[in-house]
């Protein structure tokens, strides 16, 4: 089966049967089932196996899924037996938060770089990053080779950012702008946006 | 037609149109169409008006949506006419990060409380708020009836103070923690993760 074959909501669901899996790892387990996965992520056992099933066999029926095994396939297929460096851009509160945040060395991507604008903010340290003025971007990021960014710049700058990255070679941007990026086929993107997700609840709320 | 007969995934896309919209109104735009709104979003014209269609009719054939009016609908759908108090739980570098976000107020939602558990936090002022002593927690959300909270605590506690924000009444979540967080019937949790979000797109990068 090819890429294109496999539906986007499968995929998309695969990097939480990893994150379950890496949890009952760190707890110590080294066995589980589609009923005990599927209890803890909130869907049917059914839909793990087949999901699973898209991708070849995983498990015995009867014996369930070595945790190791399963977790080292997943990372095979959503191309984590590697890992990726990243480009934040934007050095305001969002990206600042992202350069301290620990917890994506283990799930297969580090933060190489980050870039602003503003004179006070080029030049200071983050975390381990040195952070460079946006005007270099292009070139550090074509040089470097990075495929992936995190773009945490305001909502009116955010479009204009996004076509310097795109022709710089970026091929998936984590969009923390309150604004829906256009970007040619080829480059993904994902939104991150507190506020939508806050009003999807708000719907349920009364 | 009652709230559990509209698809969870069409109140899902609701909020991107509203913060499409909201944006052609500050360009000083005053009517569009499901043609240019489905562009703007990546969706076809079909897909907007069979969504608005469960809700009511906002439009005429030919004469577009006025942008105004579609909006105001849209929040009292999505219980925005009103603004949500929320607290926040963990004044790390998240917590800090959506304390400081001007975004939440004028798209329904403001932060009134921020807790943490260590002592150099408590007491600090972060935005406008004065950290508090998680110990706090539950009453302070209870006797303020808030019903919202941001969760951007580590993953090891989250369950735990999950229960507690439940048992205080809180009715949505969204948890920064990259952990599935088990809540019981009628509460809400929405989740942000950004490293799941980049592997759903490092699956296409080779």
């Amino acid at each position: 089966m090819t890429k294109q074959d496999i539906p986007d909501i499968v995929v998309g669901r695969l990097p939480f049967y990893l994150r379950s899996l890496q949890r009952m790892q760190q707890e110590g387990q080294q066995v589980t089932s589609s009923q005990e996965l599927g209890a803890r992520l909130g869907v049917s056992a059914a839909q793990i196996r087949k999901d699973l099933s898209q991708f070849g066999e995983f498990g015995k029926q009867g014996t369930g899924y070595n945790i190791q095994f399963l977790s080292n396939q997943l990372r095979k297929i959503l191309n984590l037996d590697q890992v990726w460096d990243m480009a934040i851009i934007g050095a305001g509160d969002v990206g600042t938060a992202l350069a301290h945040y620990s917890g994506f060395r283990n799930r297969g991507f580090q933060c190489k770089m980050i870039f602003d604008n503003t004179a006070e903010k080029i030049g200071k340290t983050i975390s381990t990053l040195v952070v460079k003025d946006v005007v270099s971007m292009a070139d550090e990021i074509q040089a470097a080779g990075i495929k992936v960014a995190m773009l945490a710049v305001p909502a009116d700058h955010a479009q204009e950012v996004t076509d310097l990255l795109v022709e710089a070679g970026i091929k998936a941007i984590l969009n923390y702008a309150p604004i829906q990026l256009s970007v040619p086929v080829g480059v993904r993107v994902e939104n991150i946006d507190p506020a939508t997700h806050l009003q999807r609840m708000s719907y349920y709320l009364k």
